[in-house]
């Protein structure tokens, strides 16, 4: 199943990408075409927050809207795609250096983290797949794209056990963490180089949890206009999704639609040299496994 | 004008403190009796988001309030205040090391930063004055207690010049930026040493922003068990207000209801030999001039 913010004519709403990946389904529509009346929420967030028996629901729903050929898809080609969470209720939380070659090409094998690193980006930053992410001329010189795997948390949690962590997952979804380098090294603490209006695209879609058995080996590549950059798997992880949502929640509570980011593989623009950073117009497209394809351009 | 958010006899409300500091208006029940309806919504930072008009009429409740006798005011030693924003829509903002001494505390000279450190807190560590800190016995043994003004964005911004900065504020509030150091040391970026649950007391109120012409000049002490730990002046800053808040908005929209807790002092516990860190029962009251006393207390 995969969850999507979609607008359609005008219209905001919640739906899922039907069995082809050619139509998208207004849930609460189709609800009211099968139940009598919308039980969804009108946001992905709210659904989420509903916990497990939403999301078996909604592909009852979709079974029933594909089996009675209801009226209640739209061409996906038409739809735009929002960001599946386009508000987060609190900063995205992303894991720093989390493969070994990245960390080294940052800086040295020092630099592979013994324990996990966490900063966040804030929630005005968010924005969806297709859409554009500002080039903030006069503001950052140095701007790098930063492909990663993002969980979505399903259920409020605290002090979760590593073996029960996967329990806890709603989705994964796909994160450009677009970072300005100069920013980032300028003010040590990576916050503020990590949070530039639209430097995180997130999407096009949550996948649902029941879809992968195993988020710590799929596939994740990013290309920039064509050229593969990044091209890894999510095996290569220092610190796997199960041990980080184990360590985030000691003492912190997580609560449904937390993000988390789980870190970038090597290949990013300030890895090369001379560097590559991006560039007004250039097209980033970020592939994982299973999930699909998170694709922006930067602007003028 | 000081704003708070209150709880008396099981309900929530938006209020003010009196001219005397003695009592707490329920500002939306005053509307009501004073206009016919309630024109205020249900949670300040909805308030804020309203603009410097909500103030204002708010102001003029308060004095027909008290000109009239009117019924709308409960002691304030009956009510229980929250954290002015108990649950921020975002994470809040810190700046880290924003006071020379304090830098050198936690290190040495070379330590002072030249730009501007910024990390974020979770909006689950949020708690009002008076709530108990958890101990996070098993979680860190290191927990510091910091001191910090916290101001409070009224206006949605972005590339604010210095010289508007202050236009941009709503009020300022008390932050006590309870950090664990061990989680501090051993994560390297800041949040999660400073996301514990409970590890961010706010308020005891905001403090309306037309009562303080200079934010960089403010006394600011922290005690812990009556032992003063922190004696200071914001004159101390090394990025005063104005500048925080133009160099955060430079590529980054803040909004009405963001929260910048402003740095600490020197005087933490890990500033001592051997350190002080917090123990349970341990009783923190921070004092910012014009503002007031933020009090809490370490639990078992």
């Amino acid at each position: 199943m995969k969850f999507v913010t979609a607008t359609y004519q005008g219209r905001q709403f919640v739906g899922m990408i039907d069995s082809m990946g050619e139509r998208v389904l207004d849930i609460a529509m189709a609800e009211e075409r099968r139940l009598g009346k919308a039980t969804s929420p009108v946001s992905l967030l709210q659904c989420i927050a509903l916990g497990a028996e939403w999301a078996e629901g909604a592909r009852e729903t979709l079974e029933w809207a594909e089996s009675e050929g209801s009226q209640c898809f739209s061409p996906l080609a038409a739809v735009r795609l929002e960001a599946p969470i386009p508000r987060p209720t609190k900063n995205v939380m992303c894991v720093g250096k989390n493969y070994a070659e990245h960390a080294i090409e940052m800086g040295s094998k020092d630099d592979i983290p013994e324990h996990i690193m966490m900063f966040t980006k804030s929630p005005t930053a968010v924005i969806g797949s297709g859409e554009t992410i500002p080039s903030h001329k006069g503001v950052a010189d140095e701007l790098d794209y930063e492909g990663e795997l993002a969980v979505v948390i399903g259920r409020k949690g605290k002090e979760i056990r590593r073996e029960d962590a996967l329990d806890y997952v709603f989705g994964y979804t796909i994160i450009n963490d677009v970072t300005a380098r100069d920013l980032q090294r300028r003010h040590k603490q990576f916050f503020i180089g990590k949070s530039l209006d639209g430097t995180c695209p997130m999407g096009p879609w949550i996948l649902h949890t029941s879809a992968i058995d195993n988020p710590n080996n799929l596939n994740i590549h990013t290309k920039v206009n064509g050229e593969v950059r990044q091209d890894s798997n999510t095996e290569q992880f220092i610190f796997p999704v199960e041990e980080i949502i184990s360590v985030l929640s000691k003492g912190m509570t997580l609560e449904p639609g937390d993000i988390i980011a789980t870190g970038t593989p090597a290949g990013v623009g300030k890895g090369f040299k001379p560097p590559k950073f991006l560039q007004p117009g250039d097209k980033i497209e970020i592939t994982v496994e299973k999930i699909g394809t998170l694709s922006n351009s930067v602007g003028e």
